[in-house]
């Protein structure tokens, strides 16, 4: 991708709905003048120049050279400092036929309007001070939630959970910068240091910043999901669970595809988190037949990438021994399953493994609060109030105040000077900035806001 | 699909944009109350009680029960008599997720309103006085259009080209209607009948619905397309024809995708027509071979459905003379394209066919040329100003006018007592009636509306 120049000088449109046929297409506006710029293509351009913020206004799109009628428009109008981007805007609501959603736009474009760059009008949102930096992630991360648990996560930190967890950190170094400073000042004036320093609050700190990049992993795991494959010999009942898991869950997020590859993918949801299943090819000793090795060979492939196996025995046979089965099971991320619990004797169950039977059901509950359990790290589970991160670039950022928060203690149970325990507050409170947008480089405004949709 | 109930009584819902994650999602409520009730799930019910029409409110929807925020929304009033449908209602503008659309649907179901059945925002516009039924049908034509000429003709018809053109239809009918009626007094008052028969404003009328009625095949054509089937003997240069039709043409609605059957197909549109093309297996002589049998079993298959044929001859083979291309030759709906014209002597090319060269492009544009006059029968190009039909209810119901017109043109010569005259007028009258939608059945709306998207 070309660099994006993103400025808030352009008026800027774009399609905010899908791409399709239906009932209605949204298209967007932003900028100032905009509504001027909008009433030119527009049946009746006084009303809409005077229409007052947050009303609607019914007419049609007409192209001037033409005098064509481009569409039926309803269009919401914004004033400048109350709409989405805080700048003048418009929504305009049209049929929606991706002919005519073509026609309007080239419309726009004919009038001086540019198409937006990806994210561009939520990066306007935060240049007005709309939104700080974590809510504009959110908006993203809400879009592209995969579950209803990840939703509410990103729904929390764009109604700004994460900024007030955060300010409220900063809050705490702040305190502590001011009594170094005070102490700083004290001690150019050789006034007797009987203030101690603040250890529990700049401690209150960190540990706030640590549970939040522990929170990390698990916001992470509701975002972004984890790989589950289904491994085991054949005709160990693998596909039979794979069935049952997508009928058990009844949010299947898609269908499962069958696919031209040897294993069979599908998306389901388990207890909130977004879990990619797979069901491979049988593992068997190493075979003559290259197109069975190939086989294999994907199967390995996505044992490889897997963050969790449940490996299937078949309770039926009770020869485990085969070499490649036996090395899975030594596999931290290895559950072991012991199927057909129906008909074959539990006695010879490995220790460790979960009986079920992936005909009759029995033992599905059990195993799936096990893969929620390995996942989730059993401690880790989401609460209602939680507020959890998602995105590494938060996560870096709360890792170097982290560092800098652990250096001032250090320094300060040491008694290194002062000052160089404020270098490190400062380089805390600059990290903290950079979270929430207040200290931030183009560069990083560019790689946050290209990520998003256009539209947004 | 089971019988679908329209009724106006309910508060309905529906997703008015595409299924999918963007920007934004839009979900349409109406019925009388519908603002209160929403209000219930709003985290601001006084601000949206209060709101005027056309005016735009932002807040939260939120479930009452588990005081659990479900979305930010911004709602899009409409009081009763304002909006689209003539009843109170509203559009709920929210983040587009999958997730979200379906966790507000379900609130909406929850707080008492009903899930829309397919076209019944329409409907309840239409039987609120909104739009007559040929704008009604336009909504879901232009939503459904694949060209930008059939886009603008829907669009006419939208803004009641269509209706107006009946509505001078009807005028005239009553008119005659008037006079009859007048002279039928006059007869029982035996006063002498010195007011002729008004053929001229009855022929007027009759030739207006008979122009209506042309215009259908050409609307149809406009509207659903057609189906251009490229066949020809083995190394004619047909894939190349077909490759070079879809470059020629900038505006290519979907992409060509090979598929697992033996012919490749691509939707382009020519002169604002759609056409679907289809690239055949060569025809040869019967084979032995049964996949390649198959093949031309299917390129017959094929060739029989298409509305258009264009057999390509290949130019530097002097021998033509196979029995499968004789035949097609002698078809109507077969242009013959001689391919090659940059290497082969033009002297051999048949009488009537077009010259081309697939690798150069010369002739493209004759031949595309002669695909549009093919398709449209020379005479019938749309003009800017042009009311056309597509729908087939709305050309049944001209026809019945045109035979009750005509009925009572022939009645009137033959001096067929004026009351059996009066009895067809009627009739015209009731079939124009339907068109517009003052007299139908619940049937016809049914039928009418349940061919619509949900949301609209």
């Amino acid at each position: 991708m070309e660099t994006i120049v993103y400025d808030t000088k352009d008026i800027i449109y774009a399609l905010a709905t899908p791409w399709g046929n239906s009932a209605i297409a949204v298209i967007r506006i932003s900028g100032e003048g905009s509504i001027g710029l909008l009433s030119k293509a527009f049946s009746r351009p006084e009303a809409l120049i005077k229409a007052k913020s947050h009303s609607v206004v019914h007419g049609k799109l007409v192209d001037s050279h033409s005098n064509r009628t481009i569409d039926e428009a309803m269009i919401s109008v914004f004033a400048s400092g109350r709409g989405y981007t805080g700048e003048e805007g418009a929504e305009i609501s049209i049929h929606g036929n991706t002919i005519g959603i073509q026609e309007v736009l080239a419309l726009l474009g004919e009038i001086g309007m540019r198409p937006a760059a990806p994210g561009e009008f939520t990066f306007r949102a935060f240049m007005h001070g709309k939104m700080d930096l974590t809510r504009s992630e959110a908006v993203r991360e809400l879009i592209d939630s995969r579950t209803s648990t990840a939703r509410a996560l990103a729904l929390d930190r764009l109604e700004g959970a994460l900024y007030q967890r955060i300010e409220s950190i900063k809050q705490k170094v702040l305190e502590v910068v001011s009594i170094v400073e005070l102490q700083l000042d004290y001690a150019e004036d050789e006034i007797s240091q009987d203030t101690s320093f603040p250890f529990d609050t700049i401690e209150q700190a960190l540990s706030a910043v640590r549970e939040l990049l522990g929170a990390y992993s698990i916001g992470k795991l509701y975002a972004k999901g984890a790989r589950l494959v289904i491994a085991g010999s054949t005709n160990a009942g693998k596909s039979s669970l794979f069935n049952l898991l997508l009928k058990q869950e009844r949010s299947i997020v898609s269908d499962v595809h069958g696919t031209t590859r040897d294993f069979i993918e599908a998306e389901i949801q388990i207890e909130g988190i977004p879990v990619r299943l797979y069901d491979t090819a049988g593992l068997r000793e190493s075979t003559e037949d290259s197109i069975e090795r190939e086989g294999i060979h994907r199967t390995n492939h996505l044992v490889e990438q897997a963050d969790l196996i449940v490996l299937m025995l078949d309770g039926t046979d009770a020869q485990h021994a085969r070499e490649s089965i036996r090395l899975l099971m030594a596999d931290p991320r290895c559950i072991v399953v012991w199927n057909k619990a129906d008909v074959a004797a539990r006695e010879h169950a490995p220790q460790g493994s979960i009986a079920i039977s992936a005909k009759t059901g029995t033992g599905i509950k059990a195993l799936l609060h096990e893969i929620v359990r390995r996942l989730t790290d059993s401690t880790q589970k989401i609460e209602g109030a939680a507020v959890v991160i998602e995105s590494q670039r938060q996560y870096d950022a709360l890792l170097q105040a982290q560092k800098a928060l652990e250096a001032a203690v250090q320094f300060a149970r040491k008694e290194v000077p002062l000052d160089i325990v404020a270098v490190e507050l400062d380089e805390a409170l600059e990290a903290l900035g950079t979270l929430t947008g207040e200290v931030v480089s183009e560069d990083i405004l560019e790689r946050i806001f290209s990520n998003f949709c256009v539209g947004k």
